[in-house]
């Protein structure tokens, strides 16, 4: 190789001409495994950087080192889909003096796309890059370490961003084919000790249950499906990574196999699951924008018909081309949802941020029929409420709420609560519900929220949802 | 499918925005059996457009329709890389009032990508297409008909055009995967009775010579590469598809098996002889901007280590990713070569056009060793010149000139001449090839070149290298 990109982390941040003020992007692939955000603010930190703007497809619990950046006026403005731990309860408090934006994974995909969101610089983790920069989440030697499946986040910050960093911990031979993200694409290479721990990849979220609750959620989940108008041959599906999502791909599996029925795609976040039907015959192709666990990522690197998608290619609004256009059903859950449907999956019932808006909104809203499953009561708190505490989702998108109490249909599909009806379940009044819930363990207290607006939530066509406030002790 | 892309193509020219004046852009990957370029011209004279200008990736025999557009005044602008038959006859005769602007495969990606070659509205055909605009050279059902595996030329107009337009005669069930081009850049869906005539993919370059002056030469290139310094384990290679060329691949191959060297990857135009080369485990990935025969088709769409690339990851001087730059041989060919090593693939020894630029400037000058294979003379005409007719690959890139009256080395690159002398092979001077020719057929009569500019060669850096004027009678 006469050329190489291969340079020092100091070196590619120096090279990148990043300077003060100026938004840097990451992915979140590696979920709670990531070190490539605390290395890079790190060294931006020891650089002398102030006043960044950093745009992460996500952050989670791992991140809690930006507080101490955030402090110190090296980070001092958060795009992000989601925000967990330490860091989020931090930020609910008031830690910014700017609010963080929340995007869905499909509104960050159109907002880097159209440049509403313009990256300066992108440090994107790779699990193998070559010398010239073409990366994949894959595998590609003996020396694979940290194996993530699906780029698809990071891929709108390749394309859009005005220079990009790779960072790998398997520096391949020329070529690394097939490649996800295009040398051409890529400034510099920056060989890490590690990028990511892909044990992590598949966080404790992505379980099967053996919680009773969650399986009986599950086989309610699954009825709504098969009754729903929308279950034949050729459908296309969306999961979730929760347990009852989960236990509801087993039963749509048996039925699918006792009916005769195979679909055309599975889209969103991968698992083993959905491998597993694929390859089973059942479901077509996989179409992924983010491999969930260590069996997804796996396939994605040798099977043809398991597809990396981008997350403008996945869900956004402003490409009609999106995955979620062609969505028929997407199983999603909620920390609470209203009696309008509304739905949020963002801030905890005490008002601190503890959650990702992911693709949630974008598959709702595009999919023919979107199904929420999640208990009446978590504990002492109520998931069917009157209003919820912050908007994500808006009510219109929202079809069928999943509860053990019941199911309720949006009175704007009548059609889907009659075939519900005619099949033999349980439907019932979101209203009922949310009194249901009341009744059980009373009228919650108003929570202590302060002046401060911490987040903003942007819906998926990049207009403002919803703000989050500060929350008082 | 609740949404659809696919319309008639003049509903598909109505959505586009086209204006009088605007850019269209096409793509050659079906060479001579192309159909798409004459549809979409047909329709749009008809529909009464004017003054456009076409971008073709390159035109060719076939492309002779163009004529009358041209001469009714609806084309008025051509960039290409290539005009052949009785097109560019007339063309070098003075057809046109704005000169044809050619440049280089990797010239024209990278002035797509700048901007400087903006697209406004690209007709590009597929081999496979789902209804949302998901796109592939490859087949994907049993109803196939045209079939030409890499898009890699159409793939900067896909990404980069105002509009993309795809016409396919393959409509298939969504999601087509694996895609080339994304839903994501596509406005719509044309359906058509054929895209191309994939027989005209090889076209009559690519076969097997039997001609024993082409053995000959193959012969000497190959041993030019085997004692180059180049030829060891992990080298890389490009190599047209004249018959030396292939040839010249044979006589490689057995030294390789001999020596025990593999080759990390192929680049460029990719032939049946590579692909068998890479499934014997002599060359680890092959990377493909275009498909030059069925067989290579084929394997592109089942072989994840057979990699579609874009021109612009091919070729581009402006991105240093580019495959170009990691290339260490390239074997070339050429229409005439001059004493200082400058190279003419374009206009013939009459004056009139009847080649293409292709990735010759860009292979000659990023490779590490490039070799031109050509007779002394073809028939009457002289191949070693004083000056040739049309600049196209400055001899600067050029280090070989292999003839059958022995082999001439660039005073560049001595050290190449010292291996090749101390291998025994009969290296001469340059200017001694070319008074050889002048002593055999005498000093040619000067070309009836006019006034009147009809060609711009731009090198592939974006400045203006040459330029072609008409030829009379």
């Amino acid at each position: 190789m006469r050329n190489t990109k291969v340079v020092s982390l100091e070196e590619a941040i120096r090279r990148s001409g990043l300077k003060d003020g100026m938004t840097i992007s990451f992915h979140h692939h590696f979920r709670g495994g990531d070190k490539v955000v605390n290395l890079v603010v790190a060294k931006l930190a020891e650089m002398g950087f102030k006043n960044l703007h950093l745009a992460a497809s996500s952050l989670s619990d791992v991140h809690a080192p930006l507080i101490e950046h955030i402090r110190n006026g090296v980070i001092t403005k958060i795009s992000t889909s989601g925000l967990r731990g330490e860091l989020a309860n931090e930020i609910s408090h008031g830690l910014m003096e700017e609010p963080v934006v929340f995007r869905s994974h499909g509104g960050r995909g159109s907002a880097i796309a159209s440049g509403e969101l313009h990256i300066d610089v992108a440090f994107l983790g790779a699990s193998s890059c070559d010398e010239l920069g073409n990366a994949s989440g894959c595998p590609r030697s003996e020396n694979a370490k940290s194996i993530c499946g699906s780029l698809g986040y990071a891929l709108p910050d390749a394309r859009y961003a005005d220079h990009v960093v790779i960072l790998t911990d398997d520096l391949v031979a020329y070529p690394n084919v097939p490649k996800s993200i295009s040398a051409c694409d890529v400034e510099s290479v920056v060989v890490v000790d590690s990028v990511g721990d892909s044990s992590k990849i598949s966080s404790g979220a992505i379980r099967d249950s053996k919680n009773p609750r969650d399986i009986l959620l599950a086989q309610q989940a699954a009825k709504v499906i098969i009754n729903s108008g929308y279950f034949k041959d050729g459908f296309s599906i969306q999961t979730g990574t929760g347990g009852a999502s989960l236990a509801a791909v087993k039963f749509i599996r048996e039925s699918m196999i006792e009916k005769g029925i195979k679909a055309s795609f599975a889209l969103g976040g991968i698992t083993a699951h959905m491998v597993k039907l694929h390859e089973e015959g059942l479901i077509g192709r996989l179409i992924d924008v983010q491999s969930f666990d260590k069996v997804a990522a796996e396939s994605i690197a040798h099977d043809q018909l398991h597809q990396e998608v981008s997350s403008v290619e996945y869900a956004s609004a402003e490409h009609e081309g999106s995955a979620v256009h062609a969505l028929d059903i997407v199983i999603l859950s909620a920390l609470e949802v209203d009696v309008n449907f509304n739905v949020n999956v963002l801030v905890g019932s005490d008002g601190i941020i503890r959650g990702a808006i992911g693709g949630h909104p974008d598959t709702a809203e595009d999919s023919a029929l979107s199904i929420i499953v999640c208990p009446l009561l978590r504990g002492r708190i109520p998931c069917v409420v009157p209003k919820v505490t912050t908007l994500i989702t808006p009510g219109k998108g929202v079809d069928v709420v999943v509860t053990e109490y019941g199911i309720a249909v949006n009175p704007l599909r009548p059609e889907i609560a009659g075939r519900l009806k005619a099949a033999g379940l349980k439907v019932v009044d979101i209203h009922d519900l949310a009194a249901k819930a009341t009744s059980i363990i009373g009228e919650p207290d108003a929570l202590p929220f302060g002046d401060k607006v911490v987040g903003i939530v942007m819906d998926r066509h990049g207009k403002v949802l919803d703000q989050i406030r500060n929350i008082v002790k």
